[in-house]
């Protein structure tokens, strides 16, 4: 953070540039410094990583006042960051990128789904501090107040890390869905082991077509692990992840000379 | 894998069901075992771990010749694989997921963007082995010869392997565009330390609308790591990183712990 001027915050989110949280998030970034906003013109839940490849990028200014300029892209997350990063900041390079509110939690293995980590994760590839916030509410009329609060603490904490612990650090922050006064603070946990499962809703379409609506919930291996994302938020805490994104399993490395190869 | 019947194999990818790459596959797999396989009814290169959650999944049958079924599916290769377990399979437990193989490299950070290893993944986290191949040319026209070698020692090295071995078990596996006598052996590696950088295609419309085209490269933060497998393919192998999915960055959990909470 460059001590000498107000740092500058890109902020963006997968549930497009009209919803609630990201106003709140916005807002509340405006406390900290300079804003440039860059999000999706349209809901991109569950857009994961993905990009834009076979179709070309619309960007629009939505609205600018005084030290927050706002933008609609009509690509995913992860392409908002790449053209916020490359064509509208140009030689500016932000301090930290917020990514959020988002409407429902992004907690467990959700972090690999979701379009808003996947934009905090793209950042964070770049080597800028990134915080993806969620709260546990799909409601677009989600109450973020004290998804606010603790998004206000958690910021203020970061930009004052030494810059050797902000180096690729990238926060997926889940708030819980209770008032602030049960909320009994703030846990630094890893990701719950589990899955998503399906089940289908099938039905036909006027022209007797099949067609399948995906609806799932997530299995808890381990309900009763105390160090994970889910146990936090289940006891009333904000859960804090840290997140990164070698894939490689280590652990399988040896075992696996020993069976691949000629 | 049941040792009195065929093993049962679980085929998709990112290129649709109409590329060269899958077609391939399906053949090979159709050797080791009977195949299934549900793949996009269109491109859905970069699509990363997305899943489609606002519109219904349109599922049709492509072909069925003696144990091998093709289906396409309006859905992201993530969608292919829930839809394929929920609805296609019913309750048939597949021995092994393969996805592609793509027209394209994986290798790297590319893995993130991949929806042919965002399909890998997921079956890997309903527990079933998974092995998503990927040649490093993106042609359409691509030359699987060498690939198809590759993979057919590798899917038969897998299904050898013990079941404690195979539990979880997800490889990306590169193969290098070039002949297949030229090619020096397997390599199993870590994923390469890099990000990918765009310089976006600026152009304005015949509405004065500005777009643009995304267009990028891998900067590779680590060219003379042995162990990488961008080096691997660049001296000629065969690349095999083992992937999973806990993204938790374990190494920052106790400093954070100083940083962030009350």
């Amino acid at each position: 953070m460059k001590s000498s001027e107000r740092p500058l915050i890109f902020v963006t989110n997968d549930d497009g540039v009209q919803a609630a949280g990201i106003a709140a998030l916005i807002r509340l970034a405006a406390e900290f410094g300079d804003v440039v906003a860059v999000a999706p013109n349209e809901s991109y839940s569950g857009m994961s990583h993905s990009i834009t490849m076979h179709r070309p990028l619309f960007v629009s200014k939505v609205s600018q006042t005084d030290g927050v300029e706002v933008y609609s892209c009509t690509g995913t997350p992860v392409d908002c960051v790449k053209i916020g990063f490359d064509e509208i900041l140009g030689t500016r390079i932000p301090d930290l990128v917020l990514s959020g509110i988002n409407h429902g939690s992004n907690a467990n293995v959700s972090v690999i789904y979701s379009g808003t980590m996947g934009a905090a994760t793209e950042a964070a590839l770049y080597g800028i501090p990134s915080i993806g916030f969620s709260l546990t509410d799909h409601s677009p009329a989600a109450d973020f107040t004290a998804s606010v609060h603790y998004a206000r603490q958690i910021i203020g904490q970061v930009l004052a890390m030494p810059a050797e612990s902000l180096a690729g650090l990238c926060l997926n922050v889940n708030i819980p869905n209770i008032p602030q006064d049960k909320i009994r603070g703030i846990r630094v946990c890893r990701q719950t082991r589990g899955n998503w499962r399906e089940d289908f809703v099938h039905r036909t379409d006027p022209n007797n077509r099949d067609y399948y609506w995906m609806s799932g919930r997530f299995y808890n291996f381990e309900p009763e692990a105390e160090d994970s994302d889910e146990w936090a938020l289940r006891e009333g805490y904000v859960s804090i992840v840290p997140v990164q994104m070698d894939l490689t399993d280590y652990q399988r490395l040896d075992t696996l000379r020993s069976y691949l190869g000629e």
